[in-house]
């Protein structure tokens, strides 16, 4: 298949769960021809306490269901699966696989003016120490803070986000952080930034917060265009959702963080692939 | 194989995570001559937000597991499994399969003196209806109140059991029960007995609260003694734990939960059952 033809491949997209929509919602805004598709492991969610060699196995499945839609590129929306799973990953696969915290350590470091960076996210991520890592390569003498916040995720999936409690818990793992230098704080999961505007009233206006969602989209239009892989149709994309379990209950959620409501998500075995 | 020799077989107990190990702790007490392999499915834990179909097929994957070890029968530890995947899993294999759901509906059933019940489980759980189901069937006249109370289980797994929040989270969640006039109160769910203590100082004297691992060590028992499979060794019990991910952090907590260390959990890929 030539280029021609592969332009108008969709770019596969995949999360643990539904958090990865909001990095999908910024490709949609940002690159509104790409197509498509994606894939939530609602069976196996939540990531962020799982091992690395389990979320490397759930990884290379999910890739092998999205090379079955012929996807172009493939968009780890997962923290954790970026963190533990993509530099194993990329070397598997013939198409572009990028993750969403190179460009969340690249927008911190462009953001930050003292070089204090905090970051927020699953036990796993903090664990991996990848953020700190990225962070370093681009800005050596950089101090980075990272803290696993793992009630945050159940807190956002079960309705909670604007509920007093959620303040209570973002003081209980965010204190420490608060009381250090950081000038900017990455939001290190893809479910935070349902958090955003408590978190950022939390920290106050010295604290820079950092959403990877933004600069991952970005991320995905230059490697695209430098493929010569840009869907240049000038037709608005189309938009496919596959999840593991509970389709329902994934498109209701869906609809609060897209701008549009989900017509149809359907449910394969991610254990066949 | 004979009676004389299946007698010595262990018996297999399985939850999606740790949370089974109240009803372990409870057989291990009431039976201190069986063997007994747990599977705890960390990989796929929680089960209680995820569909039928999915919990059925994790369920049929733990027994065939379970069936290599060579048990003798197998106790689902798991509220929602008992609730959404017993029926099916139980026609499909030889063994006696016992669930939690029966016990603790016969002990509320005993207990309560006016009828009215109040269940706090998964979503699931509570969506399937199951416990009213069994207990109006035990008492037609009974009324059974029930409750989700989704954030319970991360609260527990996230350490947060004797936190304030969590009777916060207690008195949002159990708020509306605690205003009707129900006298028994099933913990449907393996994981809320770790939050025993702080449930019946909400709900004061006048409620009964019923842990279903009493009973069902009992039903099992039971059904060991009429199979004449009771192992009559003399010795006690020896324990093997498996897990499907993050063996580590499950015999951690297991050491939290158990009268005793436990001193190794391996490892296995359940996608291959």
């Amino acid at each position: 298949m030539g280029n021609i033809d592969r332009k108008y491949a969709p770019v596969g997209v995949f999360d643990s769960g539904v958090g990865g929509l909001t990095v999908a919602r910024e490709i949609m805004r940002q690159l509104p021809e790409e197509n498509v598709v994606y894939f939530g492991d609602t069976a196996r969610v939540p990531y962020g306490s799982k091992s690395k060699n389990n979320i490397i196995r759930f990884s290379r499945q999910i890739i092998r269901f999205l090379e079955t839609k012929g996807v172009k590129a493939i968009v780890i929306a997962c923290n954790t699966a970026s963190a533990l799973a993509l530099d194993t990953v990329r070397q598997e696969v013939e198409i572009p696989v990028i993750g969403v915290i190179e460009p969340g350590a690249r927008a911190a470091v462009r953001e930050t003016a003292n070089g204090c960076i905090g970051v927020a996210g699953t036990e796993a991520t903090i664990r991996s120490e990848t953020y700190t890592k990225v962070i370093k390569r681009l800005r050596p003498d950089a101090e980075v803070i990272g803290k696993a916040c793992p009630l945050f995720v159940p807190l956002v999936e079960e309705g909670f986000a604007r509920h007093h409690i959620t303040e209570e818990v973002i003081d209980i793992y965010l204190r420490e952080m608060k009381d250090t230098d950081i000038d900017t704080m990455i939001l290190g999961c893809t479910h935070y930034p349902l958090l955003r505007s408590r978190i950022m009233a939390y920290f106050g206006e010295n604290v820079h917060i950092v959403n990877p969602a933004y600069e991952t989209a970005m991320d995905l239009k230059e490697i695209l265009g430098k493929e010569g892989l840009l869907n240049d149709s000038g037709r608005p994309g189309e938009y496919q959702f596959y999840v593991s379990d509970a389709a329902e209950k994934f498109t209701a959620f869906a609809g609060s963080i897209l701008p549009y409501d989900v017509a149809a998500t359907r449910q394969i075995n991610i254990e066949e692939y």
